[in-house]
């Protein structure tokens, strides 16, 4: 779809709230939003699509107090201020629009997480991502580096880049609105997502992408929203499988989790950021044993973390009780990096073209 | 310099302190390395090259105790495997070579910390950087988008990138080893170093790259080594002035502090990384009720970073005790992006203009 025609759509959508309004007045009801409640209670794991999606349960906001009045004012104006936006071409951030609320008078926000929650109330009711709406987050996405061609549509015109001949060390950074790239060209098997940035340069340096027709993603901790998304578009449109290699500790599981099954923050999202098929790969608690690996303690956070996970609907397989199980047991976690104590080549030469072939990537 | 040459002298630089040893031992003296103190009470501020640098004092490490001479051993082990890295035309990150340590016996390392502060002793011995080492941090620099033309020798070979056409919208990320580019042609006039992505996308967006031939250079908040030195050498090899726009409050001084007068942890790499000729140019204090910007009280901690600001050298100039006393009489701060306030062109069609012309830079 190109560029215009997403606008398109974005716009219309946008119209349809303030349409919605305006019938609700026309029938001399009070204007009311409706959505899902955004509580922890109200998140559910949906088994079908295996992502965490909101259940049943409504909130109403109505223009029947002061209170429901001015928060229905503030969407009219952010619904505005995005109509605007769109027809102008331009986009801004979310802080951005935080302080242009400052001329809206009684529709001024009194703090960042109210603008961020309400653009968040919009994507829920617009079925949109606020990207769509030319919202910018603060932070960039991630690096990708492999035998991958993109076409980013950029406002100075369409770029074409090779993921390995056309960048630098650093690789390609994923932009903002990762809807502005197609893949244009690949020589790719599968797609390998990383924690740190200490294991993505090593898996370049030792050329992994060249002899195994690897992407290699750096996820930088906690992926963003644009990561997660190229990790469901190479996945979706390539048919390539995502592995993710993380450190080997709880805090590091969440980050798989919400690479193959979304987020409870974002579970409005999961549909286009969640990746099911996305499998781990490791550090699993069992390697720390079987490679010897350096390790340290868990602190009992760590173990609080665990415990919380065999009770996650994410984490209930054989698969990850037995690893769990196993870790508590050890009262041990190791990091991605810990090969390193084995030799540089160790991770690329033996861990994971074994652990690929196990999972049947190989 | 070609990178083989630039090995070649890391090279040597390592085995000089080989040689010193095998000296001291032939003299039958005991093995021992001389180095500045490195505490906050041995660094100075050098009025001649407006950096800080370490004073006078000196630390000796003598092997004439199990512990002295445990660290000598430690020293001689990373010697030993820089060496075989820079031989093998390897690299790894800080954290890998910690892990490395596990095969090292005695000489293992007990925690980060300490190998961390085994490679400053070294970068101090040898006048090099860790980078010359082959040694990498863990964390990406920052990005850059304008009219500069970049070379980047990478191990598939170089790269020629200009960072406005054969880039996205993410720019050009900054390499770890910034000795490993050439600035190979340029369009600019100057270079505009930013705190936030919002405010970098901001500039992105309205063309300030282009109407005033500037380089964008995003800081991520405070900037690492790699981003330093590039601000360093485009200031230095092609005569550009930099300017530094952060957020008005003092951890964003501080911020400015590091890119122009070089930061306490790296004292002994500031004739590499500092750029003293680098102007701040906002937010000021006097921004803050000049253009009325939407703004949040200081808070305590804000009031003594203040006060603490006042005492130090990199600040003692009457344009910053101006400002900063007149940010303490009025307890408010604002955000680069609360420009924003006053409509998303403000900042680039005003703001920005007026602020370069009164430095002298337009």
């Amino acid at each position: 779809m190109s560029k215009e025609d997403k606008d398109k759509i974005a716009d219309e959508k946008l119209l349809d709230i303030a349409n919605k309004w305006y019938q609700q007045m026309q029938n001399a009801s009070i204007p009311y939003i409706s959505l899902p409640t955004r509580t922890k209670h109200n998140i559910e794991y949906d088994e079908d699509s295996e992502v965490w999606k909101y259940g049943d349960k409504e909130t109403l906001r109505v223009a029947n107090s002061s209170k429901g009045a001015v928060h229905l004012l503030k969407m009219a104006y952010v619904v505005g201020f995005l109509k605007q936006q769109l027809k102008e071409n331009r986009s801004s951030t979310l802080r951005e629009m935080y302080y242009i609320s400052e001329g809206w008078k009684k529709a001024k926000f009194s703090a960042q997480d109210e603008s961020n929650h309400l653009v968040e109330d919009l994507e829920i009711i617009t079925e949109l991502s606020r990207e769509s709406f030319h919202l910018r987050p603060e932070d960039d996405g991630a690096t990708i580096y492999g035998p991958l061609k993109i076409r980013e549509k950029t406002r100075r015109g369409d770029r074409d880049m090779h993921c390995q001949q056309d960048v630098g060390e650093g690789g390609y950074p994923i932009p903002n609105n990762v809807d502005n790239l197609e893949f244009i060209g690949h020589d790719a098997k599968f797609v390998i997502a990383m924690e740190t940035g200490g294991m993505y340069a090593r898996l370049m340096e030792n050329g992994f992408d060249e002899d195994y027709d690897a992407v290699l993603v750096h996820l930088k901790g906690q992926p963003a929203r644009s990561t997660r998304r190229v990790l469901k578009r190479l996945n979706q449109e390539l048919n390539l499988p995502v592995v993710v290699f993380t450190d080997g500790d709880p805090w590091s599981y969440r980050i798989f989790a919400s690479v193959a099954y979304g987020s409870i923050k974002a579970a409005h999202m999961s549909d286009t950021l969640a990746t099911p098929g996305a499998q781990f790969i490791g550090v699993q608690p069992s390697d720390i044993s079987n490679y010897n690996l350096p390790s340290d303690k868990l602190t009992e956070g760590d173990i609080a973390a665990l415990k919380a996970e065999l009770s996650d609907p994410r984490f209930d397989t054989e698969y990850w009780r037995s690893e769990i199980n196993l870790q508590l047991k050890m009262g041990l976690k190791s990091e991605q990096q810990a090969f390193a104590a084995r030799g540089l080549d160790f991770v690329t030469k033996e861990y994971l073209p074994a652990r690929l072939s196990e999972m049947g990537i190989l």
